[in-house]
């Protein structure tokens, strides 16, 4: 079982799985080679088959993935908090493994070593149902990572891929609480839904990153320009960016026009309430705007009555994912800190810091919009659990303490 | 918004609604008179209808309960681990409150204050659906709560009872997750899996409590006969009691007999398995029994070879509620805390200390068998999560730190 390995057994595993992935290259370019063909005469989007391509790049970045994931801090069996209770036993918590976890995945084949390295290294089994589109490039990876798992001496069927890759398949995963202990959907937000409603086994989820910047009243103009310039164009795609922008009505005027020119400049489509577009040029924003999250190089802007009318709009349009304050006021970012019921929230900073590696957290699996268990990025910490541990020496319970 | 509210005020709250229950001392009566009336009429058991009752005795017990909570630490706002990153920003979590908790419980109406008070102290809004043989009761208790929000200038609204009791209000309540964050069912076995099994809100619940004693070759077999009478006898009734006796085969015949003994002068009815019953005296145990939470005088015992088969055992039949080896060796006291699923694992101590008051925690809303979110014993902690701030001022992503 692999939740008893060493720390050392499974840094081999994944070392050797490394190794692995380097000397099979031909393997995986031929396995790579027959589902992009099949990809091709079933006239899947070009967009598709390229997420679909294993370059000589991407099993760069799997190898460097899997020795990233060998070099973190191994979180399981880690005790914290142990102390003295008036009975005179000790009560303390222990960091274990959650035990079997489900990955649910769609084209992208180096989802495959993202998952399985970060569920090994935390100690779980890991069942992968990728999409049917990658069936051999996924099966050549896992061959990989068995050849790991049997070189450190661990049993290959730690990472199992399912080879059905019918709907039926993720429809039986879903629903075995006994057998699988958490699910975790990777993919569109189509696939994310489907697999929240239907499944029985817990999931942990990320769903939109509708982000927001708020500019107050009492900000640095500049460095709210700085940050929300930075928020929306450090990348367009990712999830942590910039939807909206929130401006306080009492520096709309002042704050808009230059931020607009640059983010003009930039080619980011700009969108606005009618306060906005007293000020600025932009289209119309509608009511839909406000809950879109376009991943692309479009904005909406909207300006508002200060600190509470800007927490309401997070609070109400946003979805719990990411979003920052931009002032010098302390009061105003103790208010905003605390009231914000995102899984990130932030001062000063931009939204795009959102990410596993920035907070020190490594590699994650998602980043989780969810409020239990594991909330924000989700990285080897958010695939394990405490359990209380208690240690007596004869102590019982009902009389007093010696 | 409750979720705003000060310590101040909360504890004002918690105190002011302990006042109230005792000023309402006859209200409370003639409300529950109106349920024991109805319950008599329709011929309630006559079990249950003594669960339902509020003597004094239950009424100043509610009145503690309230004032207990008011004396624990407010786990809303704390932050912790924020540090530097090489970028600049600081990065840390900060504990909040889940939001919107609904509670499902059965007859008795004092989990009314107990369900209430925990959510209340975390920063929670509650709604409560008790059965519709303690409505009338359950009202009235509601209003004290109700009263003593108002004194502390906070939104009655944080408490509600639903007033509908019907099958259809729980389904109603367990399909919202737009506005229910987290449900809590308190009950039997039927009520927790029907709400686990139809619930669309995350659900934290406690099932079964099939707890384990394990006596090791190595045991200081005196203590192991005390500290499993405890587990077994010092209530019969509470999920932390020991149902199954594990002995090492090494010991069962040195081990059992004194055991046994001790037992049976207690009234307790032995199962055994074949190996045990060579030995002592005891009915045989069916294959049902290590799968049965007695929560009555009976245990049942099995030998096992070694430390792997007991933790086999624990981890095929418990319920991952709590379990226990006695052992003096410490090889086999790191194996067992680290391989035993459970959410309480201890060593040399019974079981029955399985509590919240016992951990340190305070009062609890229940012992969790799941693995996400909370597993042990549910206090305030567990009606809270956390979520990350940052702190920046200024720091770009994708440039270097100045």
């Amino acid at each position: 079982m692999i939740g008893r390995a060493s720390t050392a057994q499974k840094n081999r595993a994944l070392l050797a799985a490394a190794n692995a992935l380097d000397v099979a290259r031909a393997e995986l370019s031929a396995a790579n080679e027959l589902d992009l063909a099949a990809a091709r005469a079933n006239g899947l989007e070009p967009a598709l088959v390229e997420r679909l391509a294993l370059t000589p790049e991407r099993i760069d970045g799997m190898i460097v993935g899997l020795r990233q994931v060998a070099s973190l801090p191994d979180p399981v069996g880690a005790i914290r908090d142990m102390s003295y209770r008036p009975s005179g036993i000790q009560v303390g918590k222990m960091r274990v493994p959650l035990g079997v976890i489900g990955i649910i995945y769609e084209s992208r084949p180096n989802v495959t070593i993202d998952a399985a390295s970060l569920c090994l290294k935390s100690g779980n089994a890991t069942i992968l149902r990728g999409g049917s589109e990658a069936i051999h490039s996924n099966r050549a990876i896992a061959a990989c990572i068995q050849r790991g798992l049997d070189e450190a001496g661990l049993p290959a069927a730690a990472v199992q891929v399912v080879e059905v890759t019918d709907r039926a398949a993720v429809g039986a995963l879903i629903s075995m609480p006994e057998y699988v202990d958490v699910i975790v959907p990777r993919g569109g937000k189509g696939l994310i839904e489907r697999v929240s409603r239907d499944a029985r086994v817990p999931v942990i989820k990320h769903l939109d990153g509708i982000c927001h910047v708020y500019v107050s009243a009492h900000a640095d103009l500049e460095k709210g320009r700085d940050i929300a310039f930075n928020a929306k164009t450090y990348r367009y795609g990712i999830c942590g960016a910039m939807e909206t922008l929130l401006v306080d009505q009492a520096v709309a005027a002042e704050f808009l026009p230059a931020m607009a020119e640059r983010l003009r400049a930039k080619g980011v489509e700009l969108r606005g309430c009618e306060r906005t577009r007293a000020v600025i040029e932009a289209v119309a924003a509608s009511e839909a705007d406000w809950s879109t999250e376009y991943l692309a190089p479009i904005l909406s802007i909207r300006v508002v009555d200060g600190l509470d009318a800007a927490i309401e709009h997070i609070n109400r349009y946003g979805s719990h994912h990411t979003d920052a304050i931009v002032t010098e006021n302390l009061g105003e970012s103790r208010v905003f800190m605390a009231e914000v019921d995102s899984s990130s929230v932030m001062l000063n900073a931009p939204t795009c810091f959102a990410d596993g590696f920035e907070y020190g957290l490594g590699a994650e699996i998602g980043i989780s919009t969810d409020k239990l268990h594991a909330r924000g990025p989700v990285g080897l910490e958010g695939l394990t659990c405490e359990k209380y541990i208690v240690v007596g020496d004869g102590q019982l319970r009902g009389q007093a303490a010696v």
